[in-house]
């Protein structure tokens, strides 16, 4: 398949009117009155963001899902997005066939999600994807990292450690004691099709001074809210929630705080994690049953710098890796 | 340097307001008034678009440059780009402090050109850059690659063949008969340092009704043109422009023809080729004259399909390959 049957059968279909059908090699964007255009990259690098040989759907997946997850932190709408492939000599027409359908998927999951455009090219090397996403969020209105001020909640939505969790299985690690299949299967999807929050995105834009997406382990981006803002963090592990199975999974551990340690600076979590005024906690709480959606008060923000995680008894947990930095 | 050094010391300091500092995972655009977006995304391989091991500011200029090029092709003005960057083991600090430094003199060169954000990242193997240019154009005005009619003209800036030439010398090739210093420099510049034609945007959107840049080479991206305008199109070898020392090599070769036949297949031009009414031919020159940009007049475009291109003699001159294809 050449780069031009590829782009005709497989990518023009999943393209927007903004892409001008790929015969182009600019996308075209008339901006929507009355709003700021919010722009994230992210690249994923086999063997350093998704394993060595996982190519097709389940890449293009996790690509958008993940940049989708940027858009999501700072309330904003999914438009389009541009993309770079760089194909591998391994990666097959059926493989290539499987990737433009998991960002098919991914678009009918995300309307009106479209691709604008973009660059595929051959490498003699790992597989390397790049996606560009544009939204959009009413003027004004993006939540940023560094709005956060002493005295507020810190809030994170659903669970933690479950994209850690996928990762060891998808990795084939031996994960003891033996989880159900349903945990197995929740921590699978966590990893290989996280949920980006777009949800609550007109929550935050309501209630949020600053909020990040966790990617890099809820410590780290935690942290970079609070760096950001200039504040400090205080976080309470017995308020971070963890979901049933992982829950089992890290009581059964010899050092249960050490395992719990490990969840909240993994990363690949893609929930969302912000601080708020105090005075918005019943909004919040509103918020999240209306829209099903668990928001847990994990902490909160104070003077001085950096994250302080305490334990059951108030003291201090060290934490020696803050989370995933990329290198 | 990890990342976050990398970030806050080279590429903070190139960023406009949209980055936020570099301290968010987004960018903010508050879009012009009146104006469509035009993106574009290049990909550069190791290896693949540069020679291997040819890592800090040449790679940094020529990915922004060879993307530049993209939006001047559309009569666009470019406003900010996004960054992606993967990182391979050689590349040491001293490599990645000039890489900046290369986007930061492209930067200089085109303003207001800045960085709105992006993703750093390491690789187990080639380099691997990626842009995506944001540019502007009045709305409605983007000049595109389907806008060409029958009976219409073909024009090309500046000269082609020099990012060929350059590339032989680049990569360290033999180059008979042994060139002139002025002519060996002028190559390696148009390869290194190729000149986005940003300054014939405003005649482009004049008179253009289709246009396309040079960068897989001439009579392939004439042929895009061609198959997105559904018309035929005829370039006559002598009306195509090379410079003085190009022109030389080629007529020192054996088959003089065939070397021709070389230099408008090879690619990396970056010139913009478009078609244009008959009636346009004074404003044109009027135009060229005023901007300083050489702008040739190289063939017509026709009923049918594809590309025919007639030597000295008007006979058709057999092109086995249009040019570079990606894979």
């Amino acid at each position: 398949m050449t780069e031009f049957d590829f782009i005709r059968d497989h990518l023009a279909p999943l393209a927007g009117p903004e892409g001008l059908g790929l015969t182009d090699d600019a996308a075209r964007l008339t901006p929507p009155a009355g709003h700021d255009l919010v722009l994230t990259k992210d690249t994923l690098v086999e063997g350093v963001h998704f394993p060595n040989g996982m190519y097709g759907a389940d890449v293009a997946e996790r690509l958008l899902r993940t940049n989708l997850s940027d858009l999501a932190a700072k309330g904003a709408t999914p438009m389009g997005y541009m993309l770079s492939l760089a194909i591998p000599p391994l990666m097959n027409d059926v493989m290539m066939a499987a990737f433009a359908k998991g960002l098919a998927a991914v678009q009918d999951s995300f309307p009106p999600l479209k691709l604008y455009g973009g660059d595929t090219v051959r490498i003699a090397g790992p597989m390397v994807v790049t996606a560009t996403l544009i939204g959009k969020v009413a003027s004004g209105q993006m939540v940023t990292r560094s709005g956060a001020s002493i005295d507020e909640d810190v809030w994170v939505s659903g669970h933690i450690g479950e994209g850690y969790m996928g990762l060891l299985h998808v990795l084939s690690k031996r994960i003891d004691p033996p989880p159900t299949g349903e945990a197995l299967w929740r921590w699978e999807e966590a990893y290989l099709r996280p949920e980006p929050r777009l949800s609550i995105g007109g929550l935050l834009r309501k209630v949020a001074s600053a909020a990040a997406d966790v990617s890099d382990g809820l410590v780290a981006d935690a942290g970079h809210i609070a760096e950001a803002s200039g504040v400090g963090m205080t976080l309470r592990l017995p308020d971070i929630p963890f979901s049933n199975g992982t829950f089992i999974w890290a009581n059964g551990q010899a050092d249960r705080q050490a395992a719990k340690t490990k969840l909240i600076t993994a990363g690949d979590d893609y929930e969302i994690v912000f601080t708020a005024p105090k005075s918005r906690r019943d909004l919040i709480a509103l918020g999240a049953s209306e829209l099903g959606v668990a928001l847990s008060r994990i902490g909160y923000t104070r003077k001085g710098n950096g994250i302080t995680v305490l334990d059951y008894a108030d003291d201090i947990i060290p934490i020696i890796s803050k989370g995933y930095e990329h290198f």
